[in-house]
């Protein structure tokens, strides 16, 4: 038989015998519940899926030809227009302390975003039993899950952790003042969200532990306080890269590439490097908040770049 | 700050200040939900997760060396002494018809299988609304299912389908007589699954429809009568694989390995490269039964193989 698609298709004009009436099933309409599980040592991490933005390629990478990013972007099968940018946030359960790492978008994200609290409770979670709210950097997709538009704040019982550096450049209304208008609103969202609270944010140094196991990772660049995190527990180990790279596909394969997020784009690609060439040496396992869900892999060093290796999805964990 | 790792975690010693006592989050101790949707044309298909098998390396490839194996498995950082073969069904919702291809290893399987229901039911199905069952070939893992070990039937409401070469092939009593010691379980248990509604299984043939949209392609090699699925729904389609490789990151990256399992592995060879030739040059997005879930992505030509790149997971459908 030949396999062309053509042939084949144009054999299904003669289908079976009429199967007996039965129910109709209703399309659902909607993504299943997107939460993953695995553990890192004892601990029981939970990537926790809020959706995706997507932006036009075209001025997305600073520093890149358009012809170049979209043949990047074709090699992983990806759109060559837009790229969908999706969020994945860390729960980490380390037996004595829930802590998550990074918010998501809260409900000031775009409407493909935004399903963050329907996925963690479906994982098994209530917010009122989150210890430990961890941040990475203060861009609103990664805090904005902290306060609702309303002002109502999500995390009750939470003690809130961040960066020292990332607060001393966000919280300084010199810093504001002097601020280029595109980036005035960043610099006011941070104080929407972490105003009413400031008095209690916990600040945590590089190289110190943010939450316990999790120990705040130098990732300075794509803003000037951005932290990775070294999650350890026994002899399991995962760093948590955070907006290192933003799309692996992009990112990872050409670690030079500067993303118009990144503040200081030689400073982004110079963590970044130090921290994938790490990850590659060392075989650990890594996250990224802005891979595809579930957002974990390894880092394996390939020309004169990277490839991320999703891992594989497990039931056990 | 240096980023060595000893160095980093050396840093860990200090602590942020103690945290409030709060409650203990229990650890969940098991994988979340594992179903994803995506849409083929007008169709919404569902990839429904049965786990996995855990298997000894050594042995699984009948034509290759050992350490070209293991090699493989490091690229792809998988352990390097066990394989865990994963087990995805596809559930096709065409509108109007739930068709179910393949049906997970009931409660037959390994103990890391056999999630299959919970699965299903977590992504809104039910059981009695499956409308169509359609086979691919009649290996243990996607047969069994159909019918509990206690020879309850799973799916009240549903048309049975199967190849007709591979209906041919296992009922057969003359063929099962023949077969060697080894393989005559699988005769035994195909009688055990088909037996009791021999009279009304739906025999299809090669180039023709299956259910709705959904047409067998020939895909021998694997078994006699092994079968892949062309799923057309307007402008969009997929090519559902079935075992035509098993894992990936063995068999497309090397499509002339012969898996164990594999009963003719020159055929499934051949049968291999074509498909997988017609993947790459079409660029149709495939699903592998026992691919890391959701077992869905497009294939590259890549040296002498191919390489699969999952799909993007997509909160939109």
């Amino acid at each position: 038989m030949d396999l062309n698609r053509r042939t084949v298709l144009a054999g299904a004009a003669a289908t079976l015998a009429a199967a007996p009436a039965l129910a109709k099933a209703p399309l659902a309409g909607a993504q299943s519940a997107s939460a993953y599980r695995y553990k890192i040592g004892d601990y029981e991490v939970t990537a926790i899926h809020d959706g995706f933005f997507s932006r036009p390629l075209e001025g997305f990478i600073k520093n890149a030809d358009l012809a170049d990013v979209k043949k990047a972007m074709e090699e992983a099968f990806l759109p060559t227009d837009r790229i969908p940018i999706s969020f994945t946030t860390l729960v980490v359960n380390t037996g004595s302390k829930l802590v998550l790492i990074d918010t998501g978008n809260g409900d000031s994200g775009a409407p493909t975003s935004g399903v963050w609290m329907k996925n963690f409770k479906a994982a098994g979670f209530d917010p009122k039993d989150v210890d430990q709210v961890v941040i990475s950097h203060f861009h609103g997709d990664h805090i904005n899950g902290l306060r609702l538009k309303d002002g109502s704040a999500v995390f009750a019982n939470a003690e809130i952790a961040v960066p020292a550096p990332e607060w001393a450049f966000w919280m300084d209304d010199a810093k504001m003042a002097a601020a280029p208008d595109g980036l005035k609103p960043a610099f006011q969202n941070a104080r929407r969200v972490f105003g009413p609270i400031a008095k209690d944010v916990k600040q945590f140094e590089w190289g110190k532990e943010a939450a316990p196991g999790i120990v705040a990772v130098e990732a300075a660049g794509h803003t000037p306080g951005h932290t990775a995190f070294a999650i350890q527990s026994g002899p399991g180990r995962m760093m948590a890269m955070s907006d290192t790279t933003n799309h692996p596909a992009l990112f990872v394969r050409n670690p030079t590439w500067a993303a118009v997020f990144d503040m200081d784009g030689d400073k982004a690609a110079a963590t970044r490097r130090k921290l994938l060439d790490m990850a590659a040496s060392e075989k650990t396992q890594v996250g990224f908040y802005h891979a595809p869900f579930p957002a974990t892999g390894f880092i394996a060093k390939d020309g004169a770049g990277f490839r991320m290796q999703p891992a594989q999805w497990s039931l056990a964990l």
